[in-house]
Order: structure tokens, then C-alpha cells, then sequence
């Protein structure tokens, strides 16, 4: 039976008036992660106190919550878990994977990858010593750069500013093919296309899920060890809760089986709470499904865009095996031109120094909302409504 | 005007017939707190969306967080921050702590500390390479032990099983004399004695929000850095929020100005919620007046114990200079003894081997408390009601 996109859309209570293609980095509330987290506050918290680890099993949360988020990437159930953030998660599994490339010193990496993944790379790299380093190259230029000096390919599958996708599957088997790892970061995949980290050979994914799953501001992040190296990967960041026997107390840490190790410190349980919940919008959905759909929304937002506002140009790619389930435009005046958007209710966002950012969440956009859309950056565009100065002083954050 | 303790006591709801004595393992739920982070999902993320990152301020939470702990801890405004889990904030502070002190290659902390601090800081010193070792030593032999090959001193200024504190000031100070740093663990002080890190001299501090200061399961840790090296501690976990421009998105990166480059990653907003709103019941309150009443109820508890359970031997100093806010006794069946206590409303906690713990949080509770638990432990001593197989059943986690 193809997957019901009515009724996932229903499951989010998006403000009235509100086109909100910013779901790529922010999801939206869906309706009833606020009734799950006060129950975890009042019913659990509240009255069961302590005894909530056991009773209420906020414990095995990130790891329950794991394999539901398995399934959405194409994992092996029992290899993903949750906790910390992107950015915590990235430096585990780089620490890791170069202790498993010994002789190597160079992670690889692109200039499309977000930065946070690259600065952590960087701080693992002066920490490990000066012999390692990070190189950076042009997306396009990966495959060719790969050699074997490379201990790790660190890539984001799709590109954060311009929703380009890489070949994960191509990408990973070359860099097995010299000898490397492949970390993945799943960011601006994960819940958005047909992710795919056990058949791409990935050896580590990473990813957020407070973008396309809807998790909430500040959400935990996953981790994902591929199956042949989960009793092999060491965790550098070795907090309690990966220990073999974290309640035993032990002085010496002895790693946890498997993906258990990738824990460090207490899980957030009120952020884990909203994002069980959120998870809850993705039973029945197939994933072929959604990216189908995906594709159909961005086909038609990137025709009716270019069919109307001819000083945009398009950034991503037009190709469907390189896309990802955004769309970007780049203009010089881009920022003002989203906060244009954002005042007529259509909320994406922008991305220094050109880019104005579209996402489209399958779960609660429809064609309706692109027509919509595309008729409101039409008019900005038509009468310069862009061209005012409130649009163009710029916030502290966006 | 003294603490009104009768204020703070009213700010929580406990559950009826429990006497609560392990807000030193996970403080109770604070009044507010449940519609403080209901608030945030529905007003501020529902309507909000991504804008709720500037309009409510959720970017600004781990600073303005930092602000109303710095002063729980003695520590000078504008140099605490909130984040990440306490593990990763060991790990942070110690990395920065040892690229300060070149040349020498030792950690110095001691058996009773916890042990996630131990397990990060071996992780550092393998990940740094094999001339980096962490030595322990127990409590009483720390002063003796710092001799100029230490690097840094990491201890956790409350022992989390006896109770025992170190004197911060003076170690710290026989630290810098032999050219060491010292990082303080806060977990089991902040909000439960009259922490000094400012006068202590601490370089690096860091603890939990979820024992004595109320933030709910997993909420965020802090960290301090002292004034004198906010400029200067390289965050080896160098995420993007750390960034001297994070919405740059630079690809290189570059610190921020102090405090703010110990910020790693997007912080949790709803486990921040839930911390701010935990944070109002310490108005008014004086930590002079916490500490004096802290100490009040662990001399009610130990002297009223002493006189009535024979076979059960303290393991917290007696004298107050000595004493956090808990108190400790051993007994080879502590386990079922504390298991026959939380059948008859009694909550503390046992940790392995063979003590049991009662955290005393003068925010909650009182004389009376500490009368009814010592009846109640008195008579599960003198009946043997502890000797029962359902309460010799060990559960996964205690």
C-alpha cells in the first residue's frame, strides 16, 4: 500500500498562514510530542523519580529509539544509537575510524561539508598530533582526490547549502578500495531521502534529528557503527554509560558491546521523550515513497521557480541521483529576499554569502504548498519587494 | 534577611508518603518546570519554528543559563556556560588543561572519583598518545601525590560515595605550586555547599544540573573557565557553536570570545526549559545560609542513625569541613537494606560495594524529614525487614 501523506500531515499543527520549507533545519512540531513530554515530566520525572531509569526505561531510550531511526537509514537494527550532538557524534566516529586506519594521518573532506564537522575534525586533528590533517576539496573533486594517504572519508551525503548529493555507495567503495573509512554524515538526509548507510557500505553515519525528524530544538543526535566494526571501534569520548557495566563502577573502562560503546554521559530524556514521539509520524512510511515524493516536490517547486522569477539561479542539482530533498537559489540579494519571503509567511532560510534554502519535508508539504510558494517568490521577486531596508539588516542569527 | 526554606520547599510537588533522599542522584521535579517546558513546545517551537533560535532566545540560554549558575558556584559572571553532558565537559576542560601545561604528560585524580571522569580522561590521554597516563590515588594521598610531573589535577570535589569533600583551596593551590592545573567536578557541590571556585582558584569546573539543581533526566552540564584562561584554552571539541562566527560558516575555525568556545554543538532547548525554570527556586536563597543548613540536616541524620542502627558504620566524615550535602553508610546488605527503605517511601540510593546513600537538598527538605527517614531505617535494622529475597534481587540499574 503506497504511503499515506495525508495523514502524515495531519500529525503536524503548523501556524496558520505559515508555508514552513525550513523543516531542513528546524522540523516542526508534530501534535503530540507536547503531551509525550509532559508525560514524561509530570508522570514520570514527577512522580516516579529516580526509579524513572528503570521504570519509565529512560535508560534504554537511545538505544530503542536507535532502531527505530535504523530503519530510516538503511541500518542494521541494534547499530544506531542517540545522544549528544552532531557534532559530538562526528568526533567519535572520526577518533575512532583513524585508530583504525594506523599509518594514516589525512581525513578527506569537502568544502560543502558543514562546517561544524570540519572544525571538529580539525580540533581531533591538533589533539591527535601535528601530523594529522584535515584536506578539503571541492564536492566534486572527492572521488578523484581519494588516494592512499587517506585514512577517512568524511562527507556530508547531501550538501547543506546547495542540496547536492553525493554517491554514497561510488564514494564509499573507492575509499575502501585505497584503504580508508567512510564516515557519513546523514544531517540533511536522514528522514528526507531513500538513505541507504547499510547497502552504501558506510562504516560510520552520523546525523541530527532535529531537522527532517522533527525532534525539537536542540534534539539528540545518532550514530551509526557499521556491524563489522561494533566490538572493534574504540570510543575516544569513553563516558560511563558505554561502559560494559556502567552501574559496576569500576575504575577502568572496559567498552560496552557493540553499539552500546558509542554512549557517553546520561541521555536527555526530555529531548529523547519529543523525539520518540516525533518517530511515531513514520510508521507507515515507506521510504521509496518518500523519496518519490521528495523528488516530485522539488521537480515542480525548481519548474515553477524557473518558470517565473528568471533572476534566481538554481544551485541545486537538476538531476535526481544528486538531489537531495532541498532546493537552492542563489541571488546577490538573497538575504533580503528570504526575509521578504519570511514577512508573506513563506519561512526557508538563507545561507551566507548568496543562497536562499527551500526543504521539503514529504511528511507535511504537498503540491499545494509548492504552487503556493513559488506564487509568492514570483510576486517578491516581480516588484522588487525585496528591495526595502528592514529586509536587509541582518539578524545576529539566521 | 535569612533563606525562607519554607519558600523553596513549597516549589516542589514530591509524591505522596515519600521522603526523598537522592536529589543527589536526580533532584525532584520543580513545580514550574512542567509548564515552563510546555510552554516552550507549544508557544515557542510550534509557533516559533526556526525563529524561536533568535525570538525566544534559545540561542542565548546557554550564557544566560551560565549567569544564574555562576553564582551558585562562587564563579565570576560571564564565565560559565551549558551544554553537552558532564563527561564531555571533563573531557573539554582536560584537553584544554593539558595543552597548557606542555612538557608534562600526567593526570593526578583519585579513586573516589566517579568514574565516567576517570573512563574520559584514560580516552584523552589514548587518544593523545602513550606518554599521557592518569594516575589514581586515594583521597587522603591527593596532596601528597602532586609532585611536578603532574600536568592536572582532576577531582571531583565531593566524593559521590562517602560524602568526603576535598579542601579546593588548598590543593588547588599545592597544584600551582608544582605547575599544575586543576579541574574540579562539581557534580555533587553545586547547589548543595558553598562552592568557591572563584576564591578556590579552580582553573576548570564543571558538573551536572540534574542532581541538586533540579533540571530534570539528562539535563545539560556546565563548565567554567577561570577569567585568566577564557582567552586562552583551546576546545578540542571545537564545534561550530564555539565558533568566533558560527552563522559564518567560515571553513577554518576560530575560537570565540571566552566562555562561549566551550560551547560545542545545537544546546537542548527543552532540557534548558526545564533548567531555567529550576533555576527561580534559588532566588532569594543565600549559599551561606544553604551550607549552614545542609550541614544541620547531615548532623540530625548522622547522629540520629548512630543512635539507633548499630550495625551500620559511617563512611562520611564527621567533621563539617570534610562534609558535602550527603551522607554514607556501609553495611555488607546495604543493597537489600536500601531496597527494604524504597518499599516504605524512602529514597536514596546504593552504590557498590556496600554503601547506601542519602543526599540531604536543603531547597526541599527538612528536619522533619530527616527525623521520619531515621525512624524508618531504625526499624528496617532492628525487624531485619531488609533480610527478604525481593529485596536481594539485584535490577539492572540502581
Amino acid at each position: 500500500m503506497p504511503t499515506d501523506f495525508s495523514r502524515t500531515r495531519d500529525l503536524f499543527d503548523l501556524p496558520e498562514g505559515v508555508l514552513y520549507l525550513d523543516g531542513n533545519s528546524l522540523g516542526p512540531l508534530p501534535r503530540s510530542a507536547a503531551a509525550r513530554v509532559q508525560r514524561t515530566i509530570t508522570e514520570e520525572w514527577g512522580q516516579m523519580l529516580i526509579t524513572g531509569w528503570n521504570k519509565a526505561g529512560w535508560m534504554d531510550l537511545p538505544t530503542r529509539i536507535g532502531d527505530r531511526i535504523a530503519r530510516l537509514l538503511g541500518a542494521e537494527p541494534g547499530h544506531v544509537v542517540l545522544g549528544d550532538t552532531l557534532s559530538i557524534k562526528v568526533y567519535q566516529a572520526l577518533a575512532s575510524a583513524l585508530e583504525m586506519t594506523p599509518g594514516k594521518r589525512v581525513i578527506l573532506s569537502d568544502t560543502g561539508n558543514f562546517p561544524s564537522d570540519l572544525y571538529m575534525a580539525e580540533g581531533l586533528c591538533r589533539t591527535l598530533g601535528e601530523s594529522y590533517t584535515l584536506k578539503t576539496v571541492a564536492p566534486e573533486e572527492v572521488a578523484d582526490a581519494l588516494d592512499d594517504t587517506v585514512a577517512v572519508l568524511m562527507l556530508t551525503e547531501v550538501d547543506y547549502r546547495t542540496g547536492r548529493r553525493h554517491d554514497m555507495p561510488a564514494l564509499t567503495a573507492k575509499a575502501h578500495a585505497v584503504g580508508a573509512l567512510a564516515v557519513w554524515d546523514l544531517a540533511h538526509s536522514a528522514g528526507a531521502t531513500d538513505v541507504k548507510v547499510a547497502e552504501g557500505g558506510a562504516d560510520f553515519a552520523v546525523g541530527c534529528t532535529y531537522k527532517y525528524l522533527n525532534s525539537g530544538p536542540g534534539g539528540p543526535a545518532f550514530i551509526y557503527v557499521a556491524p563489522r566494526h561494533a566490538e572493534v571501534a574504540r570510543p575516544a569520548l569513553s563516558g560511563w554509560l558505554g561502559h560494559e557495566a556502567p552501574f559496576a563502577f569500576n575504575l577502568d573502562y572496559r567498552p560496552g558491546r557493540g553499539i552500546e560503546r558509542m554512549r557517553v554521559g546520561t541521555p536527555p530524556v526530555l529531548q529523547l521523550a519529543a523525539l520518540d514521539a516525533a518517530l511515531d509520524a513514520w510508521d507507515g512510511v515507506e521510504i521509496a515513497d518518500l523519496r518519490a515524493r521528495s523528488l516530485e516536490l522539488t521537480d515542480a517547486f525548481i519548474a515553477g521557480v524557473e518558470a517565473s522569477c528568471p533572476t534566481l539561479t538554481l544551485a541545486t542539482p537538476r538531476e535526481h541521483r544528486w538531489r537531495g530533498s532541498q532546493v537552492s537559489f542563489r541571488h546577490p540579494e538573497g538575504y533580503a529576499i528570504m526575509q521578504a519571503l519570511i514577512a508573506r509567511g513563506v519561512i526557508g532560510d538563507f545561507r551566507a554569502p548568496d543562497i536562499i534554502r527551500f526543504g521539503f519535508t514529504p511528511l507535511f508539504i504537498g503540491l499545494d504548498e509548492v504552487t503556493a510558494a513559488v506564487a509568492i517568490l514570483a510576486e517578491v521577486m516581480a516588484t522588487d519587494a525585496w528591495d526595502r531596508p528592514e529586509f536587509k539588516t541582518r539578524a545576529k542569527v539566521t
